[in-house]
């Protein structure tokens, strides 16, 4: 860290707009947009036609399962989890775990993404990857009440949020992970409510993913699982939702007051044949809604760059309405929606005082070519490779597509060799 | 072109399963798969840790539309059509379309595609770039037939067909391209039908795209589009039918019975929100069902790679089921079904015999990681971004992503420099 100028780069400004400006950085964050100081001391990065944009901030993932990339396709949800991602989810180790975030890590800074909300285990592993990379995150240890481990994973969890909330220079935040209520009965939702109140901590949760949930749901509790979440006191917690495919007016009024922020996967939703979520209603409640890739074993990529698009894309055709969703925000969607999900303060945007968490992208190849609207071009035409230099908290984490802090070779060679071992019957 | 050996790559094989083979090409054609002769004297390329597959073939598109691309987004149809693309489309020159062509071409070379279906006007110039650089293309003079130049459009489809077809080492094709059933009245489409028989050529034109073009020709004509172009004898002479969105059980009993090959586009279907093909429906009743791009203004880039990806999500979301077009029917709608789209022989499969359009894919970053299925990896994960290396005929058009016969740096130059003239109001 220290000085580092942007220079003369197309910069995608908080009103959308996008103008040729320098950059100033010091230490973590942005101190002017403008013109460089004449005198000007500290590093330099040419950015002459690059568009500078803030990070990709992915609201749900659950980072390790890159291990299980290309693993199980086109097959029904059951036969899925149980045939192919249980079993070989049960061999697991840590040490696969931070090797998995890794790939994880690698793939969204070299796709754009400086930013990520994860919920699965051994978090220890997971922070650890975190930290040495450089990339900013919000850790959920996962918990199934139903499980066998029900019961260690409130305690791990507590113990986590005490180590790392606010671990790696204030990169590390944490928030408690019920998985859903599906795996979470009542009684154990309670405890968690409990937990963060103790803790003052939020919850990252999967609601209302599929249209079998909320039925099942309905019979069980005679709620949907928003309402139910209600009930337990969970929604007044501070919350960020994953999917949330299928809820009602009602439950949209629900969130709406109570502040939920949604994780919006449309690229998961699509391939697992989840639904489309409402998100035009849930935007117009003024719900606050971040894009998230979901598990790269049900996606399979975590390319935010594909989200954003997807994004888009879906709601207008779902809508038969070619003006919803337009490329700006998209890119709100992706960037500081995805900083309030995750409870980023000052972070999101390119603007003085802000977090220099700042994605560069090139514009050298054809398909960003003419250059009528820049911010339609990042939506409609880009791709998650155009990305060239990504800073985390001003710190360069990629250069020219080189990573920084991870070795790719080594990586590469690692991750194949533990998912072999993984999915071995 | 010559002897050239694709050595020790990965290769999609028309079963869908993946080897490592050596591919063996003499002049334009595939020799032989297997281990490669012992005293080879041709040119090698190094394969490793490459994937080979069939070039990608884009059934429907407008290529010097990319001249719009950002242009106009986010906008009502006719609006978009009206205030902004007729108006751009009238100050088109033929020089305009031959540099709109190119970029076109640059672009889908390098994301893969080695032959493409093209409808537009100038198309002299069109065939220009597709001879100089090397693609294969089936190309059509779009005619409006209540345009004031329909009667010209008509004398210019058939030199443009005498003077083409075959030209460029037979890597030109010639189809006519009445524009749609809305554009064309059925007088108009009867000397379409009788221009087609008299040259024997077949036809490429856009049906049943919106529900409000079914309602207007339901209105009008009281048929649906398909079964008005059964009326007019237009189905029976060889169609390619771009979009196919809004069609009955009964138009897809007549599509399959007159063997009309469609032009899926999801990408633009999407954006535009037209609706969603129902490509299992086709797909059930024996269609040959190709994947496009349409025109770069209403997608917005020329990537298969992307139509990919959306035709598997799009399809599954539709169906509530997620086992609807796995990976390998993918990719066979946007390689060998392509072919067949656009009525080209021996090509589109990895196979002896056929022509080498091929291309090769680096799975060096982190997305291709692990690697438990390629054809999971090319659907799922991949991008247009990843082609390294694309042979058409033989010919080597890119390799290690530079372009053989464009020069990249003047053709941003002259696509910028024209598109502003055109917008400019």
């Amino acid at each position: 860290m220290g000085n580092l100028l942007l220079k003369n780069g197309e910069v995608l400004l908080p009103n959308g707009s996008v103008q040729q400006l320098d950059i100033v950085i010091e230490n973590n964050v942005i101190m002017a947009l403008g013109h460089a100081p004449l005198n000007w001391q500290g590093e330099v990065i040419d950015c002459t036609g690059k568009l500078a944009i803030p990070g990709f901030i992915n609201t749900h993932t659950h980072a390790a399962m890159t291990l299980f990339r290309s693993y199980a396709d086109d097959m029904l949800l059951m036969d899925w989890l149980k045939k192919k991602i249980w079993p070989a989810e049960a061999k697991l180790t840590g040490e696969d775990v931070y090797w998995g975030s890794l790939l994880a890590i690698a793939e969204m800074l070299k796709s754009g993404t400086t930013a990520f909300a994860d919920m699965y285990f051994f978090m220890d592993d997971v922070a650890r990857a975190v930290a040495e990379t450089g990339i900013r995150a919000s850790l959920a240890r996962g918990m199934a009440g139903v499980a066998p481990t029900g019961e260690q994973a409130l305690l791990e969890s507590e113990s986590f949020y005490t180590q790392f909330n606010g671990a790696a220079d204030g990169r590390i935040s944490v928030m408690l992970g019920p998985h859903a209520p599906y795996t979470c009965p009542p009684a154990y939702l309670r405890k968690v409510v409990a937990m963060s109140e103790k803790l003052g901590a939020e919850v990252h949760i999967h609601l209302s993913e599929t249209a079998g949930e909320v039925e099942d749901c309905l019979k069980e509790h005679g709620k949907t699982p928003i309402a139910l979440m209600e009930e337990v006191g969970l929604l007044q917690r501070g919350v960020l939702a994953a999917h949330c495919v299928h809820v009602t007016p009602d439950d949209i009024q629900l969130m709406a007051a109570r502040k939920v922020r949604v994780a919006h996967n449309p690229g998961s939703n699509m391939k697992l044949a989840s639904g489309i979520a409402p998100v035009e209603d849930m935007l117009k409640a003024g719900l606050c809604v971040g894009l998230g890739t979901d598990g790269a074993s049900s996606n399979n990529n975590l390319d935010m760059m594909e989200e954003l698009r997807l994004a888009a894309l879906l709601q207008k055709v779902n809508r038969y309405d070619p003006l919803v969703i337009p490329a700006g925000t998209a890119i709100a969607m992706a960037t500081e929606n995805g900083a309030r999900c995750l409870g980023f303060e000052k972070t999101g945007k390119i603007e003085a005082g802000y977090r220099a968490d700042i994605t560069l992208i090139n514009m050298n190849e054809p398909h960003w070519y003419p250059r009528h609207d820049c911010s339609s071009l990042l939506v409609y035409a880009a791709q998650g490779r155009d990305v060239d230099t990504v800073l985390v908290d001003g710190r360069i984490l990629m250069k020219n597509r080189q990573l920084t802090t991870i070795d790719e070779e080594r990586l590469a060679h690692e991750v194949q060799k533990r998912a072999m071992r993984l999915v071995k019957q």
